[in-house]
């Protein structure tokens, strides 16, 4: 499972999925139009990264007591077919890093089962001590296999 | 002002109500059908009941430092007639006490201009400390014009 | 699986439920108080009523083809316990009519593992045609069970 | 009002706000960080454009059948400050085009009343007909005054 973004994405490099999780679109999901609203993507996406992290081990509650916040500070998502009520997907994840601070998730969208490509989405993290931008730490970093 | 339930609505007595806010139908909010979904309008009373609570000086946050939690224990709604995109809307709130623990939120939503009306909800709420139902209190309950 | 409504909601008589559907909690339900917005649960009643409409064999795209809108007229939530973040919860189904044109979904939450009981709903349905409650007609009630 | 995009967001040309609109957060729209969640600022976006839209004379039911349909293609969204319950803000909405099918609203959020920037967004958007890009036409780019 190798990526290679296209030209409007800006990763280049080969990423691997390291995780995967499914979606049913639900009624209400949908708008006007008879597809999903665009901002319903991101609360998908939202949720296969929290499902990543958990499969990591990787507690967001701990990390707060211990004064750690994971937020996202960009979000690109590029829009290739639109979902529509009823249609099952899978989200896949990869992650990579970018600089000292920043965490960057790949994340596409495929309909099941014909693979679709739906979506592909590009989400950077960063961890933040009292507001501030800090390194995750090689305990966090190390349960993402990034180090 | 003054409120006369109908039958499938319990509340027979008259309620003024004393406070009303408006709203504008927001592309997203509506489904498929190209009408308001049914969740959204809860989403609308919530706002409408607490921009009430704050116009009478009644802040979550402090009640909350003092222990106190406001939680919505039963929801009635009576769907009239659908709200569409673009429609511009007022909610009307009045309150009433029921027992000793419980407040009841009597929101009707209407169309603007021609005063259609939407939706009839009777929102029944309740003071909890520590998870359990309790006494509001006299401030609050004075705050609210129920004393 | 006999159901008994409590003294808040109306409904007295036993009735069975037929079916089932499980969720997860997504961390964007949840609110300022860590707990589901009381607006979500409607979601989640929304999506399971549809899963169980889809499970008889009754397509709400065919139905509006055929001039015939299913509604929601009413609902009635007694929330009994919150759920939070990744909670697992299953919603239970059953159905009676209401006079002649009106179908009511009886709808309870429970959480998994341990049942407790969150969420007891009541949702009264109509069919319509051009807007007006009609007779649903036989063919829709005998899918249902309900002739 | 000119805009000057930072290292992160692509857009280096200087591009002059047309439109501004004002918003509340409302709790709903926050989440167990007591935060505005990150999907609902696509809402907010989306609801801005729409309102520039019809500002300019632009309605989506007549063009739709007209055959011509706009959708977004791409997000690029910038998180610079979180909004929190009850915050005023105000996004403000510019345009350029980008080829021969697409534009690009640039769409910048400030609380209100201090000015503090809470996002940079740019949302690129194409029409379609019978769901291919397609030259927008003049008179559609004539009302965004983009020729």
């Amino acid at each position: 499972m190798i990526l290679e973004r296209d030209k409007t994405n800006t990763a280049k490099k080969e990423i691997e999925f390291l995780f995967s999780t499914e979606f049913l679109v639900r009624d209400y999901e949908c708008d006007m139009q008879g597809v999903v609203n665009n901002a319903n993507y991101q609360h998908y996406l939202e949720h296969a990264r929290h499902e990543f992290l958990i499969s990591r081990g990787i507690s967001f509650s701990e990390l707060h007591e211990d004064g750690l916040d994971l937020i996202v500070t960009r979000a690109e998502i590029d829009y290739r077919y639109p979902l529509r009520s009823r249609d099952r997907f899978e989200i896949k994840v990869g992650i990579c890093r970018e600089g000292n601070v920043r965490i960057v998730f790949v994340q596409d969208i495929y309909r099941i089962p014909d693979g679709k490509l739906i979506v592909n989405a590009r989400i950077t993290g960063a961890a933040t001590r009292n507001g501030r931008p800090v390194f995750p730490g090689n305990d966090l970093l190390s349960k993402l296999g990034l180090v």
